[in-house]
């Protein structure tokens, strides 16, 4: 503390992301990353544009919001990129969701969500999931300045179909709804294809999962161009360059090998069944994931226990103690070589 | 516009950064970039870090800012690291300078400032600079909250020494001093040494310039520990991880390249000398620089007409449409030819 410090620091909860060992050997299986690496062109990309680093990026990476707008068949005014879809949110947040009324997300969801409006000054209403852990979107129907979900949801892995978003957006035509679809690639709808019927949503993406690119820090936003519009107006008003000339380069790279992303997906798709199988054999629920992780908790065993069991034999998972999910492990599907490693020590432990 | 911006979109101003162009052939002296690249090493790091990037950077960013303190001579806890020094600027803005008085800057300085105080709702006051455009620090004598200076200041790149600085520090002892050192290394003393002794002082650096690593975006903040626990606590609630793996190490083997730093400095202030030399002989008055540009307007010819007609010569410089410095051009020092081909087309202009 510091008589030095604005107001709203003393006020802010920081958002804790997950562990990062520095240690080799750990089965890391707690935040969420790919186990496949990117594309190799991307590494090619990444070599040939660090010739050019003396030089400032483009400020509005144009060839990146063409490529990612030619994969989601829009245009490129309508995609905003800031440097990780935890960035784009931040300024979703502060451009797009700092009205007069509350902001409506669930209870059981990606914890940011809540830091952001500590930021911003931003009130919010927490919405429950029911009481199988999914998002009923009738249950949004109450007073709010907007609506923001992610779907699939996390940690749930839960997803709602493109139709309950259609629904949703049809019945509010006055307020905002933004779906962050960190998690869309692993098999859920995305809502992009309902952006040009509907003015009042927002799509966030990232390069973090499905392209493999965590380390890279890309992510986007796809909306109609007034939502864009205020999007590069905080942006601009924030820093003018937060994608690096090799994080355009290889987010380029990356969303144009089609086939390297269908392959890597699929692999992580297969896997995710078999983990789930596997899993519910030792007496776990697995809620239905649609994500590149599963949502678990064991019949007898508690979420802390098994968690910290798991770390001292080198398997980290991500708990959270928090109301109704402190039982529940989040499990990123891992190769299937980490998934067996994850299945043996579990089988040792119960 | 839409009914779906927060208000204070309406109102903002952003900045608007040089311009990026995209043909080739251009001599490229408007945005202050190094003309020599960066360290060899930064490749070689870079191709090592790229075998990571499916997972996230570390989001502390320990080894960097480990390198950096120990170039600098203070602890890792005294050390912040962002986007770019415009990340690091912004949660500046909102972390420490948001308090119930004005925000002091001068008059003539980086432009970003005021856009920044628009962002975040902080009341500033613009001091002026006097007739020879020098800071006069007794100027700053008058109720605030804070006093922000960019030194070497831009676009003028007159630099106050360190013991201005020391005063200005002693005499407020309960406000904040925010010194800018973006172009500090081109021959002007950093107030860093002044940290061990005054909590009341941040100093803000970059990579882009005399790191030539202006397309990588690194800048960091040095300061006593509470003051970068603000910015921590603003960063962890903005994006847990601003710079990318390949950002991370990149910067640190640029920081440890100490020869080649020193080396391309070097030439880059001799080149400077030169400039300067050949622009008052063509009739320039040339502002004292210690930067790697130099801020000159012409005793007869506008700096409006100036800076068209080299444009259309395929040279661009930096011309701001602003009072007090509407005449003068800002010009980077490129390699001896770039500098050459300006003065070879000026002298044709003139």
């Amino acid at each position: 503390m510091s008589r030095f410090w604005s107001p709203v620091v003393h006020t802010l909860s920081p958002y804790v992301p997950g562990e990062q060992p520095k240690q080799d050997g750990i089965v890391k299986l707690n935040t969420n990353e790919n186990p496949y690496g990117p594309s190799p062109r991307v590494l090619t990309a990444i070599a040939a544009a660090a010739e050019r680093l003396r030089l400032y990026p483009d400020p509005h990476a144009t060839r990146l919001r063409e490529a990612i707008a030619v994969h989601s068949g829009v245009a490129p005014e309508q995609v905003f990129v800031g440097n990780g879809s935890d960035e784009v949110l931040a300024h979703t947040f502060q451009a797009l969701l700092k009205h007069n009324a509350p902001l409506l997300f669930p209870d059981v969801t990606y914890s940011f969500y809540p830091v952001y409006c500590g930021l911003y000054g931003i009130a919010h209403k927490e919405v429950p999931l029911d009481a199988a852990m999914r998002i009923e979107t009738a249950d949004y129907r109450r007073p709010s300045s907007a609506i923001l979900l992610c779907n699939p949801n996390a940690p749930t892995g839960i997803a709602l179909p493109r139709a309950a978003i259609a629904a949703l957006l049809a019945e509010n035509p006055d307020r905002l709804v933004v779906v962050d679809e960190a998690y869309v690639d692993f098999g859920a709808e995305s809502a992009v294809p309902l952006v040009a019927q509907h003015d009042n949503l927002l799509v966030v993406q990232t390069f973090s999962k499905s392209r493999s690119l965590a380390g890279l820090r890309v992510g986007f936003a796809i909306g109609q161009r007034p939502l864009i519009e205020a999007l590069e107006r905080v942006k601009d008003s924030f820093n003018s360059y937060p994608l690096d000339c090799l994080a355009i380069a290889g987010a380029v790279a990356a969303i144009e090998d089609e086939a390297w992303f269908i392959e890597t997906r699929d692999r992580i798709t297969k896997s995710r069944d078999v983990l789930t199988q596997d899993l519910e054999q030792l007496g776990f629920e697995v809620l239905p994931s649609l994500a590149n992780f599963v949502f678990a908790r064991h019949r007898s065993r508690s979420g802390t226990d098994l968690a910290g069991a798991l770390r001292q034999r080198g398997v980290l998972v991500r708990h959270f103690r928090k109301p109704r999910i402190e039982d529940f492990l989040r499990i990123t599907v891992g190769t299937d070589a980490q998934c067996s490693r994850l299945i043996e020590e579990l089988r040792g432990l119960i």
